[in-house]
């Protein structure tokens, strides 16, 4: 993941980089940007230099784009479900707006195609992704490991809109259909992890969490009084480990208590 | 925290109250509601009944401003602070919209004064909270216990400028006053767990985190190998515990290893 080298650097061509960008407003945005270095900038890993502008990367965009595309999907569901309760729609909120939903958008739609300084070392992850999800059509609910820079350039192209067009309408209609599959509350499936909570609280269980950080991994353990539940060691995300000891626990629970 | 008996569901005057929301929006929000039923609902507690409307709470609304807020705060530190890091943008945004800033905005406003609901316990939280505040003048970081609901209310009411107006601007105009004093990268204090985090990654420390739930209270031990460096035991909030061992813990470290 290391910054380009200075060959890499000269390589880059302005013209055809623009063309490619041209392309992907037209085939897969719908919208033409009024200052296309909005989208160029969109479209950045933090580990490319730009020659003329080496600060530039898609995370100032993604900040934004994140809390625009949280009111957008907010409103939506709130005049969508007028019934639903207000926990309900903050899971189904959470859902529609998490890295694994939206590292699914990008790789839909092809949006890695049009970034620049992908590694080989990223395009692996976006492959293993790719084939992760099939398993799960909709969402994994946090037991799929999600490439975030994946979900991170679907915020900082909303962002980028956002800010080229003040208009929350209009990235509305660009974004709504890339956001098909919307998650709804009859396709909306419980994180692991909540569940086990909800469960012990049923049953009024002290559960007990340890973290370890080892040599280059989490290592999570849930104990019942002294009696481990479940555990689950992994690489990189922190979310995932926690997710698949609670998958674990559940197990544990379902088998010994029901 | 328990639902009104049916006697002061019957004393509610809708009139009266009516009133008061009118002083609410003419002394304090400088905006008159076109629908004050918005208004109305943004101000009722969860435990409150309402005689003609028993499901209504605040809760809807406050999902929605909460949105909102996130938003307009974001846009005004993306257009204030051009220069500054993502991940600066990151920690400023929530610090001004964090739970303990938003319940200031609340207590120092009086929004309180017009909520339906209050029991004699959450008018104590308020009286606990403003006192323990005088501490801190702009932000205590973690490390006060903030009755929700305060911050709730500030976002409900939000969502329902929003929801009644349909326009960020309109919203950003009456809340923009309401935030002073606005957290700046100047005034940014950094949160006891972050600092913890970043410490031990500095030095390669390998920490152990072990989270037990008591009867009624949540205890958070740290431990370095097999020692406990810092340990915090508390009533409700969890994060308050965690930033109160993380505490504990940098005081450890800093007077045993620099």
């Amino acid at each position: 993941m290391g910054a380009m080298t200075e060959d890499e650097v000269v390589d880059f061509d302005e013209e055809a980089h623009s063309a490619n960008l041209e392309e992907f407003e037209r085939e897969h945005l719908r919208y033409k940007f009024e200052k296309q270095e909005l989208l160029l900038e969109a479209l950045i890993h933090p580990s490319f230099r730009h020659p003329r502008m080496p600060q530039l990367s898609y995370e100032r965009l993604e900040h934004v784009g994140d809390s625009v595309l949280n009111l957008l999907v907010t409103r939506e569901l709130y005049s969508l479900y007028r019934d639903c309760s207000p926990g309900s729609l903050t899971r189904l909120r959470a859902a529609n707006v998490d890295n694994e939903k939206l590292a699914r958008v990008a790789a839909k739609h092809g949006f890695h195609r049009y970034m620049l300084g992908l590694t080989p070392v990223l395009h692996q992850q976006i492959r293993d992704f790719q084939e992760a999800i099939l398993e799960y059509p909709v969402h994994s609910s946090g037991l799929v490991d999600t490439p975030k820079f994946l979900a991170d350039i679907v915020e900082s192209v909303v962002g980028a809109i956002y800010v080229d067009s003040n208009s929350l309408e209009t990235v509305w209609k660009v974004i709504r259909p890339l956001l098909e599959p919307i998650i709804s509350p009859e396709t909306l499936k419980v994180h692991p992890m909540t569940e086990l909570l909800e469960w012990s609280q049923k049953k009024k269980l002290k559960l007990k969490f340890v973290t370890d950080s080892l040599e280059d991994k989490t290592r999570v353990s849930i104990f019942l009084d002294e009696t481990l539940v479940g555990t689950a060691t992994c690489g990189r995300r922190r979310d995932v480990v926690k997710n698949k000891a609670a998958t674990a626990a559940l197990h544990y629970f379902k088998a010994t208590m029901v």
